[in-house]
């Protein structure tokens, strides 16, 4: 992993960052940065916007700093695996650490999918962007997961691109070894990856009929022990990420 | 994965547990059972003490359940793979959060490190004790992971079998595959494994430097993005547990 400097706060903001840009902070950040990391007209704060790469930018404002001056470029743009996490949404806590824990572990997208058993019946996709940012801003992460509108799993899948692997965290799959699944699989010309994980209650069969029905599926086995959907979560990003993502 | 009974409560007792064996509940359980699960006299649950494997249980009492009389097995008692868990403690929410999802990725021990920047001071471990039990009750494992008492780095280390495996998650490790820099070092003759995840401020040089003395050392590369601890966790026993341990 790159060493990061972990000193300086971290901010996404909209605006184009260049050298020498002055940028407005909203209300939020401003009293993040006055009221609660105690900083003032002069600190040193860091930017990104998803775009430009993360600039290092000086604070400036007459009591709490109200706009920061984009002094010089700390690292490129870089981009993401064309990794799509799909799953069934959870409830309220247990659904912010899932999206800030997928995007820590890389992925591009996310994507709620509603199944016949699925917990939450809203999803506050809102909320999935503010937590998308603030996993960005404390891992030093540069491009922002897109979120995508919840829909249900069969329109999902009668919509999305056959070309891409498709990655089914099933606890009925048939092959013991993750590992080896992938391996056998391996993404050759496939143009992306979606790892699908389930509501904890499973699929209904007749969802799991359909996602049999994909082509280049993948079904992945995660050990002997039921695993809550937000574990699934990071144990499958990282075996897809070491045998086919940016790990390897 | 197998498939579990998830609509029957499951309970962890110290109770040896065998057929027609009558088990006292504790107040606690006699409170959960009774006035959040709303079971009375004559309902079923689930009942694992750690030694005797998972039995079904009918409850008795007059008012609320606070007793049970074990009927029959459901599963004979299992192990877990010979795998530590060595980290630096978190913070409150996010130890308990870290506890229970090791114990969910089969950890059979958890043994907290103080370093110089580890973030807490103390470390609960009935606490962390009370979090073994409640992942295990929640996912299904039968065999409850051990807690040790924090103890200093370097007197682990010091003290430390090495003929075990340590997997020492490292983000400047010079290799950048996980999975091969596992398949090299294999298990070959270890007697188990250590995983280590450091605090999230890092280890202190001399703390590396000891760290790089140990025998069977392999230090493990989690990806190009920054990981907080707990996710660090997660996904780093995932690996491991696809090369060398039980997912393979």
């Amino acid at each position: 992993m790159p060493k990061l400097d972990f000193r300086s706060p971290r901010l996404f903001v909209d605006a184009p960052l260049a050298a020498g840009a002055g940028i407005a902070l909203d209300r939020d950040q401003t009293n993040y940065l006055g009221n609660v990391l105690r900083l003032a007209a002069g600190d040193t704060v860091l930017m990104f916007n998803g775009r430009d790469g993360e600039w290092q930018a000086t604070l400036a404002g007459r009591k709490r700093p109200d706009r920061a001056e984009i002094v010089s470029q700390t690292r490129p743009q870089d981009g993401l695996p064309d990794l799509h996490y799909v799953f069934a949404p959870l409830k309220h806590a247990r659904l912010d650490y899932m999206v800030q824990k997928a995007v820590e572990m890389g992925v591009s997208a996310l994507r709620p999918v509603t199944t016949r058993f699925t917990q939450a019946s809203r999803v506050n996709v809102e909320r999935m962007r503010a937590n998308v940012i603030e996993a960005a801003e404390q891992c030093g992460i540069l491009s922002l997961a897109e979120v995508h509108d919840p829909e249900p799993l069969e329109r999902w899948l009668g919509a999305r691109n056959g070309a891409r692997l498709l990655v089914f965290c099933d606890e009925d799959a048939p092959a013991a070894d993750p590992a080896a699944a992938l391996a056998q699989a391996g993404n050759g010309g496939a143009s992306g990856i979606d790892v699908l994980i389930g509501p904890e209650g499973g699929f209904a069969e007749e969802e799991r009929a359909l996602l049999l029905k994909q082509p280049r599926l993948v079904q992945l086995s995660l050990g002997p022990r039921i695993l809550r959907a937000d574990t699934a979560a990071v144990a499958a990003l990282a075996v897809v990420q070491t045998a086919l993502g940016d790990w390897g």
